[in-house]
């Protein structure tokens, strides 16, 4: 990167009072949005985009949280959004937003139940995608943007860019859907079920109350996240990487950790049940698994996006087999169907589905140049 | 199938104390191996088939246990053993083997521990697949057979038949090396990783002696399996098979099943985990993990199999992205540079890497040919 980023950023928090109706028949009478915007709202507004985040993700997408700790304080995208980086925000006002269910401060199943005073756990209601798009859209209105600039995001973000162009076709004048699918496939989602199985007969989750316990499914939020990050990466590059390379002081013949993947999976996985909620990755698992703006028209995906008026730029990577380039060529088929405006990028990358959060030049090119066309 | 199959079986078991020195470094001083055979050994001796298991298999390989639940008690891999069939025994003498540390008979780690009387539990050794090779020697020592006219297998089985070339050159004439690969792969250790870290951080494993808990780590087994499963099936076989139908009353927008996929995965971890061995599960993984032949060669898999002395049909299937096809031509290649007899087929076929298993016309037909060929 030639220059810094967006420097030192602060979440804010915005309470709602409208009740929301969600997809599952749940209500959300009062909800909390966390958010966090880097460059200026210019005067007609028009110049906002939209980051979508995916199942692990949040409102922090780009600069640092704590000066004395910029590394490891640093938003999950940050090497694409700051001062003349693909997302330029010199020239854009970018909103980061953490989802409803979510686990870093926007209501979710940590947050207290108004009925009982207590942590909703299992009781807070599944949330679907066009949900967060309907959260997302009030959350515009307050900030005064009628109209995005374009809403982008990677994977279940990318799925949510995808949604606003379906349910708010007036409000998005562009979509960036990176890494995305138009719906989960079996395979998809026999992996999310194995996932949630493992948190769900963890003799910790308490039927989704642990907080309550004073506890945390660690064990099978690891697990889940273990099997995820197998599916992230490219099977080449996991061959490269760790191929069949022994751990140090290894051969033993036994069952601890001999190889270095092993070694690799067991530090992700405890990573990430230190800091994740498992009822937050439950129910982001089933907004996928559920995600399928086709279904209403029938399985006809272009008919269910022939009311779309965005312009939209769809992007895979060649290695990433959870979502496939062939599926997001569906959704570029679908789009052309209807004689919508579409750019397609299939970006040669090693990093499997990771492949959309990493500083690739190509990928960063092929970003920067659709949003530099953009007009404001 | 024209005809019946071998009819009513019954598994036989045999004693050995020849300490047996594991290549982990341990000893089994006494183990009984239980076994089945099928059809007549010849005045020479020089008709038996030894079939060897993969992961989940064992000795009964094919015919009933039972004539009041024929097709309950079926033998694993009853479509291609019996007269007429590709494995026919009105010719061969057949002989399937439960290997050391499995749980249908033989010596594992439900097996009491001779130094304390109680299960052995995660005390047993561990096994490598050439220690199986030589336990599976001294077998065909006590059956009177010299010489294997072939050893055949799927899988972990195939594995199994590939070593028996080079640790017994001369005692096996025919090596039938189905959906195997010559080791591997890092994306292949990480699968296994997740399952036995489902397996290990279940409560109930009591740090692999749960039998003298009289329990069971039923979550974790029935975890590994599931993910098992979804590496088995073709990912094109899942979609056709199940795609994204909802189970009848589904829609509640919750983590009940809602998905036949969850269903079927459910309803296979659920009956596995009521008849498998927890702690077989570990060590059949880690052989899997550990199988390396040309390692000792500096990783040149053509010089590790330079001496063996038997001709070779190797078998993959299309659709299977746990052993590729990729992955058998890896064997092949190394077989040819230093002109082994070698046959090569790769079946077209839907069913991933369970297809091995399956009754496929053009498959059956490889092989029957194959075997048909081989003189006695």
């Amino acid at each position: 990167m030639s220059r810094g980023g967006v420097g030192l950023v602060a979440a804010q928090r915005m309470a709602f009072d409208t009740p929301l109706e969600l997809r599952s028949g749940g209500v959300l009478n009062h909800y909390d949005l966390v958010y966090e915007t880097y460059g200026t709202l210019n005067a007609d507004a028009s110049n906002a985009i939209l980051i979508c985040h995916a199942l692990s993700g949040h409102h922090h997408v780009a600069g640092h949280t704590d000066p004395d700790n910029i590394e490891k304080t640093l938003g999950w995208w940050d090497n694409i959004v700051g001062p003349g980086r693909p997302l330029d925000t010199d020239r854009f006002f970018i909103v980061g937003v953490n989802n409803i269910g979510g686990c870093h401060g926007s209501t979710g199943p940590k947050s207290l139940n108004p009925t009982n005073g207590k942590p909703w756990g299992a009781d807070f209601p599944l949330v679907a995608v066009v949900d967060w798009v309907h959260a997302q859209a009030r959350l515009a209105d307050r900030l005064g943007i009628r109209q995005w600039a374009a809403v982008m995001g990677g994977s279940l973000g990318g799925m949510q860019a995808l949604r606003w162009t379906i349910t708010y076709p007036e409000r998005i004048r562009h979509a960036l859907v990176i890494a995305a699918a138009p719906n989960l496939t079996a395979e998809n989602i026999a992996f999310n079920d194995v996932a949630r199985q493992a948190i769900i007969t963890d003799p910790d989750f308490h039927a989704g109350h642990y907080y309550e316990y004073d506890t945390h499914p660690w064990r099978g939020l690891r697990l889940a996240r273990m099997l995820g990050h197998i599916t992230y990466l490219a099977e080449d590059q996991m061959a490269e990487k760790f191929g069949r390379k022994r751990r140090a002081g290894a051969g033993s013949y036994g069952f601890d950790v001999e190889f270095e993947i092993e070694s690799y999976l067991h530090y992700q996985g405890d990573k990430f049940a230190g800091w994740f909620d498992a009822n937050t990755y439950l129910l982001m698992t089933r907004a996928l698994d559920y995600f399928d703006p086709a279904r209403v028209a029938g399985g006809d995906l272009a008919a269910a996006l022939a009311v779309a008026q965005a312009k939209f730029l769809v992007v895979s990577f060649t290695t990433d087999w959870r979502f496939s380039p062939e599926r997001s060529r569906e959704i570029v088929n679908a789009l052309m169907k209807y004689k919508h405006d579409v750019s397609y990028a299939e970006i040669t990358s090693p990093h499997g589905h990771d492949a959309f959060l990493m500083d690739d030049a190509h990928y960063h090119a092929v970003v920067a140049a659709y949003l530099r066309n953009i007009e404001l």
